[in-house]
């Protein structure tokens, strides 16, 4: 059964984009994931097919309005999960990858950046995703990003070799760095224990390696690694 | 004076992929910001140009090489920042992406997730940037996030009407809800206060409303948010 992913946008023309390149295209080409696109225009109202309008209270931007965004949405609603993209929407994580990626596809509403009638996204039971604290000119540049990260976890679409690299964030842990030929490059050489073929040393040079940098570049994911931790006697 | 984007990657075909539509579409072929993509292919070693070895110390997934990466910057390096966009960076923040678009462009450099060997980040002192706590398959996204979110920054972008909204994330709250005609839709009315035409009290509601949002679903963000206010007396 294929991953079905279906986005309701007013830029179409976006899509696959770069999902329809490298592992994701060929997923594509092969059936792993189905990709449709619903033109939000399509049911905007009068002879300008408006879909926005301006904000009730006032203030800049425009606001998409509710039952356009709803004959949308109800023309392709399933009982798949439907996803706002949305910098007030709960910040995506790998966990949430997984979940995504495990089900049976999604349905994702990609707006421009002023937002949504909250009315519609409340009256849909819409999760709200945000892909970062920073501000995108609309959902779409989100929602590629969110199929990549589902679709490179799709059964078949990574090699063997590479599947066992997935767990990056399996613990909140910054990766730890990688280093390959050659051994020594303009004077920097390979931290030795990495040569040594101890696999134990290896590992736990790993893993300090992953606890320095967390500790020092993300102390909010490092506050939780040190809660998930068991208690050392 | 454009702001200058080029991009290092394996796949130059995904750009500028959904930056070459709407407002950055438009931009780009306005003049107000430039594309380049350097195919780091084009500087793999040996007849099938290799790019990529496995790591030291073993694991799965391979490494680009420090060699291979450093003559691909080579041949672009100038004074822009040299952005490295992998999940161990700093997480992309507004503030960042503002002062990026107050600049005049940057290098980004897009690998595989494996990652890059670490002593070519070091030796050319890159900035590792991360857009998000999940996996990508290749840095190519996390760039047109991090492009889309400069470029809509960039003098001449956006409309005179949208500018004052670009100030979501100045400080530290969620976006208060938006509301637009209908005023009543399937039962749901409109906040009151919205329609009261006092500013003084919509401007408290919103507070409120992004106050609220933002401490149900960003601690993170709320803790931040109280520490930056002026003790009450």
């Amino acid at each position: 059964m294929s991953f079905r992913a279906t986005v309701l946008t007013l830029f179409p023309e976006m899509f696959p984009g770069p999902l329809g390149h490298s592992l994701a295209g060929r997923a594509l080409e092969s059936g792993i994931w189905t990709l449709d696109c619903v033109n939000i225009r399509n049911f905007g109202l009068g002879r300008h097919r408006a879909v926005d309008d301006t904000p009730f209270g006032g203030g800049a931007g425009m606001v998409m309005r509710p039952d356009v965004i709803d004959a949308a949405i109800a023309s392709v609603r399933d009982e798949r999960q439907l996803i706002a993209l949305t910098p007030r929407g709960a910040p995506l994580t790998q966990a949430r990858v997984r979940d995504l990626a495990a089900g049976g596809g999604a349905i994702l509403l990609c707006g421009r950046y002023e937002g949504f009638d909250q009315r519609v996204l409340d009256a849909n039971g819409a999760e709200e995703i945000s892909v970062g604290d920073y501000v995108l000119s609309g959902g779409e540049i989100a929602a590629l990003a969110l199929l990549d990260a589902a679709i490179r976890l799709l059964p078949g679409v990574m090699g063997a070799a590479d599947s066992a690299a997935e767990e990056s964030f399996a613990e909140p842990l910054l990766e730890y760095p990688h280093f390959t030929r050659p051994a020594e490059w303009r004077g920097r050489a390979v931290p030795e224990t990495l040569l040594s073929g101890h696999h134990q040393a290896v590992a736990d040079w790993r893993r300090a390696e992953a606890e320095t940098i967390t500790r020092a570049r993300r102390p909010d994911l490092w506050a939780r690694y040190i809660a998930s931790q068991p208690a050392r006697p």
